[in-house]
């Protein structure tokens, strides 16, 4: 495996491929990341995974600071899981001159855009840029980050790019707790409670399974047993698959999304329900 | 030559080639828009132009109705400049959903931005479309439209594409009135009095090259001089090649960009003024 830390470099050795797979990262990668690096070699070769921890997408009062940097235990990892090269830019790399150039994703003010104010917009920013540099045919996407799948699937469509964006499934812990490079800011008692947001998502579906159709009152029973736990709740939300917009009556493809914080860990869950 | 009108049929054409030369234009062709072409050819093969007019560059009461389209006339002067491939896509084509992706490039309310809101977003936007259908090595893009060419090598430069942006000199009229699409529009008293527009753009260039720093008052200058003669002046303004923004003390790589109305048509020039 490869370890690049310059465009001109990976383009080196990109030069005349046309199957690669791509997986962006943050790093600090867990199980999660992995399985979307197996996907990506189950796809095409050579498989190019990213780690850039983006300046961009942190909000001031983020973590971007403390966001955690590991790059030698996850080059071990990407090796083990079948990844070819490794891209790992530095700021300077990426961003030479200050971004004046936007990306403007649709849905950049829902969710967790309406509580990350430019978020969405420093996603959609590096990612082009990435695919830029990288020119895969194929990119991975895990669907813990949903409203971030959605926002990269309809950006590649839109803006007419020669790639197909793969989803891979949430990772899960034994309890139920989606893995997240986050997790580790949780103290004990905030881990042993955190399960918490899969089990509110996981009765809003079976409710709506059982053929419950008031997602407001749902949605405010998953806010109070989050809240009553000690939970500081940004959204609870059943939202149309095909839109991520609330659905419309008789939609039946949809997906509940959450974000809450526990102490001062934000976290982020969501489960598609089965079509009824 | 080729005359293909959807990105599936272009793509086939274009599988494996490595040296594309991309020429986008609106059509309704002049010998400005040749000489790019010729550009083109020059730098690499296939020579790919494109014709379509972009509505999301329009605004509301612009002329997006009545914009010429001449498509056969443009194919028989596209062969004989040495274009290889006419890619001429439909509105549904280009844009088969709603746009909800944008693309903010920098001083998009600067200049002509300040006066056609949107304007330059529609043009980032149809251009990266563009680019990431044709997937080009070079493209060219005349000086006439010199705003669009800096936000467009910056547009590149920043989102990282692998272009070599190519600018062809400005074509003119015998009396000094650059070739434009829009001067169809002219009556015959009007195309008379469009020169006035380049010559006092020449009369800024002649007195900075003589020394003269008073740059408002230049500009004012010509703003009177185009108003005595009926013009409706957008904008008259001496800025830096390097920023388009107004020049600092003692900044000597600059350009003079006008743009006004005669009757009910806008016209843009501009000059570069050479180091002092």
């Amino acid at each position: 495996m490869h370890l690049v830390h310059t465009a001109a470099e990976l383009r080196g050795m990109l030069d005349g491929e046309r199957g690669v797979a791509f997986v962006p990262t943050m790093g600090n990668l867990h199980t999660g990341h992995l399985e979307l690096v197996r996907l990506a070699a189950g796809a095409g070769r050579p498989v190019v995974s990213s780690i850039f921890v983006n300046p961009l997408q942190f909000g001031a009062g983020e973590d971007f600071g403390r966001y955690p940097r590991t790059l030698e235990a996850d080059c071990r990892q990407l090796k083990a899981a079948g990844c070819d090269i490794v891209f790992a830019p530095d700021v300077a790399e990426m961003y030479p001159e200050p971004q004046t150039v936007r990306v403007v994703p649709p849905l950049a003010d829902e969710l967790c855009g309406a509580f990350r104010p430019g978020h969405f917009e420093g996603v959609a920013t590096v990612v082009l840029k990435l695919f830029n540099m990288v020119r895969p045919r194929y990119a991975v996407f895990g669907k813990k980050d949903y409203q971030q799948l959605f926002i990269l699937r309809t950006l590649t469509r839109q803006l007419n790019l020669p790639i197909d964006i793969l989803a891979g499934e949430t990772v899960r812990a034994a309890d139920g707790l989606a893995l997240s490079s986050r997790n580790g800011y949780l103290s004990a008692a905030e881990r042993a409670e955190a399960p918490r947001l899969h089990a509110v998502l996981s009765a809003i579906v079976g409710a709506i399974a059982g053929g419950g159709r008031d997602y407001g009152a749902l949605e405010s029973a998953a806010r109070d047993a989050l809240q009553e736990h000690g939970w500081r709740v940004d959204y609870v939300s059943v939202r149309a698959q095909a839109t991520l917009l609330p659905p419309r009556d008789g939609e039946d493809r949809l997906v509940v999304l959450a974000a809450a914080h526990l102490g001062g860990t934000r976290l982020i869950d969501n489960l598609e329900v089965a079509s009824q």
